[in-house]
């Protein structure tokens, strides 16, 4: 009995760790559709983020029975509860890699980004792929200096972030209203995207020490 | 011992209404600070987000006791696990309306909003304090025909936000690009404050039935 409990805890880390494959995977995807307007990879996102709504609600079933049946304590009930929070966290995660799809494919063919600020959306794009794939890790491992890790990309993600905005307000921004409105709210989704992947990882530090690491600055 | 299981129940409960009553008065207050160019209502905002993330860390000890120690089934579950939920949804509203608020601080003594749309923020602020106002009814009766009302605000809200992207990608828009930058992440937060409202009626309705409603389309 025991061992099945133990069981469906770790099978419930499992399925969080790969929702957290599936939007790394999806934001992949959705930021190069982005940058090559590739439609038929914005249309894959598109697609695919069901997969992660219906990962979301198994893993959420199966928290729920667990605490209905199993009624776990301290650490089992902290992983229970920290993995209600995180396929939350990565399901909106996978909402944020979706927006971004749905920009590439209403601006199709034409590209979304001017070209002076591609670059800076390739890097966001990378640090959020590293990002969710350090979570996946982390609700693997419970490891706290991986963990640790994630708030440091983080802030590299808020750098981009912020430089984007400076680069709006400059005065040689001569891409027009429409270009600005794009790149704000795709900075913004990316932005986000990271804060929900350390999120994740903070609900980690709590399952293993049984303390929230200080609050989130959004 | 049941008795005081109820109360703790009931209390629960009370809690995240109340903090509905919160974040719907600090957006009451960040609107009429980005309105009026008001710093003091805005620094009010800022200075008091802090009392809702204590109301969320109370509530969520508070979840987490009552299942550690009450071991809750059925519908007395649901409440806890959509307790869970709903603090971090209403949490978030919170942060939304702070962001709000920080628009209108930075840039005092010049307002944030062009007069064109200010009429649209006006009624978005008060749709929005309308929805938490209505969740937190929601939460208190469990009347699944309130809880409805919230998704025809939000309807109401999605279609101030999506006016406001026709009114910035008018060619006749000529307040600029940091205006157009403001008033599109502005837009975006209170249609985000709508969204969780209707995410916390939502999980009530779930607590009553025991079936999720269809996703919100974010």
């Amino acid at each position: 009995m025991r061992d099945q409990y133990q069981e469906q805890l770790d099978g419930l880390a499992s399925r969080l760790a790969g929702m957290c494959g599936e939007v790394a995977a999806a934001l992949d995807k959705a930021t190069r559709a982005l940058l090559d307007a590739d439609l038929r990879l914005a249309e894959e996102v598109i697609t695919e983020d069901v997969n992660v709504d219906t990962i979301r609600a198994e893993a959420e079933e199966q928290a729920f029975a667990l605490l209905a049946l199993q009624a776990p304590v301290a650490t089992d009930l902290r992983i229970v509860v920290s993995a209600i929070h995180g396929a939350g966290d990565i399901e909106r995660m996978g909402d944020l890699a979706l927006h971004i799809a749905q920009a590439a494919r209403r601006r199709h063919p034409q590209p979304v980004l001017p070209d002076e600020v591609a670059p800076y959306f390739a890097e966001m794009g990378r640090v959020g792929v590293q990002l969710a794939t350090k979570a996946a890790a982390v609700i693997r491992s419970r490891d706290l200096d991986a963990a640790a890790e994630l708030e440091t990309d983080d802030d590299a993600m808020d750098d981009l972030h912020r430089h984007m905005f400076t680069v709006l307000m400059d005065r040689h921004w001569n891409h027009g209203v429409a270009a600005a409105v794009d790149v704000t709210l795709l900075a913004r989704f990316y932005e986000r995207y990271a804060d929900h992947a350390v999120a994740v990882a903070r609900r980690i530090v709590y399952v293993v020490t049984g303390q929230m690491p200080g609050p989130l600055t959004v």
